[in-house]
């Protein structure tokens, strides 16, 4: 640890060596996650600072558990936990009531999710939907012009079966069920869409995706003429809201819905299904004024608070800011009210999910480990709705700011 | 506590009590952050669901004080925090080398930056710029017919004055600079624009704007033949990602650019100028089939990694997910490169900035406190450059599984 | 006229000469509009391809008029013309009732705007707004670093008066009303807006705004560090769609509105407001999944055919496929219904608007010259707004294609 | 035509009878193309409005031939024709050297396409490729909750060959090739695309598409809990800009490609390859700014020209507004160049092809009839590449507004 004693230089500790792609290292200091590195590290920092690291370096757990979570372990961050509940929800994956914790430091935020959820529940629930399941990675090939661009795309679908056997030899888990090659310039982008079990598997679709390509260079990459290749192109896409994601599932495409009789909403929120139907299609002007691709309320509020609870990869609230709210009076003037997200990346698996209080988050809800990931999707959508339910009805009674005076506010 | 022994009902104390707007209770058990309370939410979560909140239950501060922050309070989530850097910034506000904590679960990203981090920081650092300072609510007032909307637009910029008073009677800090009126069909869109100094201010200018909104009703409501008014329509826009952000700022909007010699370039990170600039221009075309408003790479990850740790509300992700990365060759072969943020919405008071972690980790960076938002800001933009660069360089020699592999995996 | 006996040199009559600008020519052949070179043209088109221009040779004008409209002229398209009305108009600039010139080859689409404008007279007519009126081009200038560009922003907003005088001085009708200035990486990029009287006024704007930046680059360009300087930037937007324009109006933004009793609608179209409102519902989650920035029904047909029937610059049917369609049932169980056209580009002086159909036409609705252009905007959306109904109603009656099945079919 | 003495009624002449659906009339006067009734619709025009219809009235063919293009056929408008050319391309469908007809009012349009087609034609021409193919339709199916919409997408794609069969039994040349479900909500929107020959086919979709939902619908619609049907969902994107069509075509998805040598550039107009890369980059950043789905200069300007010249819907210049423009540098310093527009819709058969002008103008391109809609695909998109070359030459060397003011002033 002699560079320790080199706070200002650049390759200190907490200044992460060079990542060697491939290059063995005898000892990778980034990944020291024993108890006199970890210390050395806030020590180091410190005094670099000035600024004290006690509440960072207070943990219940052994950093060893973060090995392949995070690089120059130095602590963690206390993000407070409230939980809510209990929402009823009938998905095909998560039935019954459930109570859920939601890591938040925004006032208000759980009580507000808090009643909605106990208005959902009075109404009979939530209906849960996944509609669709696939993780992606997007390469790029370049060719001489557009018609061996176009040739390659008739390629590839020509050779699936090749295609998809290189790809899952890199995993037990991914399985290759799509490519789509989009053609624009002399370029071809391929988006490949994996099933990746209960992981988020971005990483085991890169993995895949890469090998997939190289079989198809080594292949037919001379015959087909590929001039350039990148294993990535901005269409995956990774940590970014897009149309094409509309289209087409990123994670879980997921519904939630309910129908609330008129009076509970009068009784619990102070509106109508009509006065909600009416600030709905005024929004709808709004979002295309706005040039928003979502046009409900504050669904990543929901996702973000259990993604953080539940070792999620919180950088997916990017993707997961494509929704669309869906509100109508029925014949019976009851308020149907749906929320859609069309790419709600979720795990249950690998990432952060086993970590100590990430793991009893999950565990709380019943969504730890195999085959829990489409419940998690279920329970996160139907959470989020009753967000849409609360703050819709609060604004259209005209009563928001209130409710943030009373439970956003410090003593 | 009597409804802790009802844990089936909806109304037991993880069941928020229904959010009753301006009326007093005598107790709200949603905010009893005493011990006995905190307690017996975890029993009952646990008697309830079955699943253990051990680790949930081990924090190092007192659960007081998350008062305003957080209701039903039972704990904690452990998000794992790597420290990256230094990295080199030449900002208006933020000048100097800064080490940057990290709260991830996500393996390879402290890694990633940190290798990003050093090459700007060789190159001779990263340039910051924050170029606008605003926080919105959007309300909306309906008429009979798109004249009346039109007259009302024009009142309200005869009548700035009087508006701006009324907003800022509600608080010591905001400043209202701007109403923005859009018109469609028979809707005025105002889009309230305000300083909110080192707060986030999503309700300071709730509040504000729901004062401004009541004098103008108050004032000249029938005379100007208001019939309808929501105080969000969804042009603010929270929680959302948006094109009007992209025009004008919410929160800060920041850039962050450096140049960085072509050796420089090939000794650490394998690639060339010209290597990065050709992915660049292919990515653009990925961005316009993906139909993102970020035709970068993965900005939001640096910016979610950073809310976390920093007590900021992390759900604003979804508004930072529009950004803009511009990159190009230099006469002297080097390469410009630049990341443009314009919706980072950053605080160093209120909110979360004040719990345990989070201000230890903002005072790592000497950014706690009263005149030090548009630090935060910049070094924020300038370590999302830092994942620009490293993992534009990764894509760009074709590196970039591999380095996943080495970081991103469990024992 | 020597080329005409190389017919099959690019530099032919038929291929015009290069465009040498502010280089005067002795004689630009592609600027010859006497009866020997026309039929010249006509001649070397007919010679070259082998195909008859019988009709494209058989106009009733002057082909001298095209001066300033055409080079190479060769002949006409003859584009059929219906007349459709009356239609009643409450506007500010057109009062009464019109029939309107549409020019179209798409069967069905003059009976179909019949129906609507008939509905719409017997409910009593259509009430239409102008809200602005502007025109754009949006040059860009680049500096070494985004912190020049800020204050770039900051010179021109103190200099306004300056520019302001340089830009008008180059025309008796532009006036600048507001540089609009937007950030990103090192570059700024100034959106000038100008009233143009009655003229679309593309080319005036642009004279204009060269002008203005000549003044700021000889003033203060050096000063002020400016490295790069394009006259347009993709900002203005010339013949894009585009989201800016939803914000600030490109052209005219003017609203067309009505309120349509049930009865009307059952009796002439076979569907009711709450039929309609329920269309437009789904047909806003429609509108989500194309990634459209319209969710109406085909205005565009509107405009076009009024377009080329009035000699409007018909590319700018890219600009106006940007609106927004807003219904409601009201209290007594009408249908409200508006429709918004942010950018809609018209002109009743200059372009083609003086020449011999076109005038024609537009004087069979008061629209030609002077001070007659927001009278024409206020048609043409009143026009597309009949278009919605007697679309929207066939949807929601499930009668639109037998209607094509009539109208849409050669015998 | 008792009716023409009835001037001011609704029911005028002029304004056409209701439609009808298929209720048969006795005489349907909207579609009377005889000398009389044309006259007397002149005649009514000319009385009600004061305007002559003079020129209006002067046309070279028998209006009969418009019988199923328009509806109260009045006349014509006269639209100038200029020739450019001749462009040589290098298509799969247009092969050798074209000249074209640009239909417009715009000065200088002519102009500068026709000096960039010879800059093209210097560089050895423009390489055409169609890779898609389709025309739309886009009914949607309303069911009780997600989950039946979900089950509905699994019945249709089961029963891919009992759709195709109905839909096909409606037309001779209609072949229905994908229906791609996508799900929001309980709503089932169901994309159909057909190949449609070398008609445009949105009439020929529409009908298919219905009689395909009708079997849907007799067949299985309760039995899948069809609650609701329209025919069309804003999913289609008839005349609309959508991201749907960059993913997917709608009409031709075609590019065109070159390679200019950099001396070309510089002696014809005065840029190099470099400058307009530079400009390409900074124009990227404007479009991301703009919020614009084509990053392109002014291509809708030849697509209008071309299609009123040839009887094409100009209204789907609405959809051809979204297109992506490509540049780089070559290796040998030469400007590569490619347009890429996704949702080209062109017909050679059917529309307004067959009328007299029209005709003419496609068959001096050899575009006229079966099998010639890729071969007019190809020559639109080369020609829309030249006025990308020509204006993006006059803008990255600072010449654009000295052309403008040659060419498109009157004199």
């Amino acid at each position: 640890m002699a560079t320790l004693t080199l706070p200002d230089a650049p390759t200190g500790p907490a200044a992460p060596p060079d990542v060697h792609h491939g290059v063995p290292h005898d000892h990778d200091v980034s990944r020291d996650y024993g108890p006199e590195c970890v210390r050395a590290r806030r020590d180091w920092v410190e005094a670099r600072t000035g600024a004290a690291l006690h509440h960072v370096g207070a943990y219940s757990f052994d950093p060893a558990a973060t090995h392949g979570n995070i690089e120059n372990f130095t602590g963690v961050a206390q993000v407070p936990i409230g939980f809510a509940g209990p929402l009823l929800i009938d998905g095909e994956h998560a039935q019954g009531e459930f109570v859920v914790p939601l890591a938040t430091t925004e006032g208000t935020l759980v009580a507000s999710y808090g009643r909605g959820m106990k208005v959902l529940t009075l109404a009979g629930g939530v209906r849960t939907t996944v509609s669709a399941d696939a993780m992606q990675r997007a390469p790029v090939f370049g060719f001489d012009s557009a018609r061996e661009a176009r040739a390659f795309r008739e390629w590839v679908a020509d050779h699936f079966a090749g295609i998809k056997l290189a790809a899952e030899s890199t995993s037990r888990i991914a399985r290759l069920i799509d490519i789509d090659v989009f053609l624009a310039s002399r370029f071809a982008f391929a988006r490949f869409s994996f099933e990746t079990g209960d992981a988020a598997g971005q990483n085991m679709v890169g993995k895949a995706t890469l090998a997939a390509c190289e079989w198809i260079l080594s292949t037919a990459g001379s015959a087909l003429g590929v001039r350039r290749f990148f294993l990535e192109s901005n269409l995956a896409t990774d940590k970014k809201p897009s149309h094409v994601n509309i289209l087409r599932a990123r994670g879980k495409h997921v519904t939630a819905e309910a129908t609330i009789p008129g009076a509970l909403l009068e009784t619990h929120l102070r509106t109508t299904p009509r006065r909600l139907c009416e600030h709905w299609g005024i929004a709808n002007v709004g979002a295309w004024l706005a040039g928003v691709t979502y046009n409900g309320l504050h669904a990543p509020n929901a996702i973000t608070a259990m993604f953080i609870a539940c070792g999620q990869d919180v950088a997916n609230v990017a993707e997961a800011g494509t929704a669309s709210l869906y509100v109508e009076v029925t014949p019976e003037d009851a308020l149907y009210i749906s929320l859609t997200i069309p790419s709600l990346i979720v795990a249950t698996h690998g990432g952060g999910t086993g970590l100590a209080t990430q793991r009893e988050c999950l565990e709380s809800m019943g969504c730890f480990g195999d085959g829990k990931a489409r419940r998690l999707a279920e329970i996160v959508a139907a959470v989020a709705l009753a967000g849409e339910v609360s703050l819709g009805a609060a604004i259209s009674a005209n009563e928001w700011v209130s409710a943030h005076e009373r439970y956003g506010r410090k003593r």
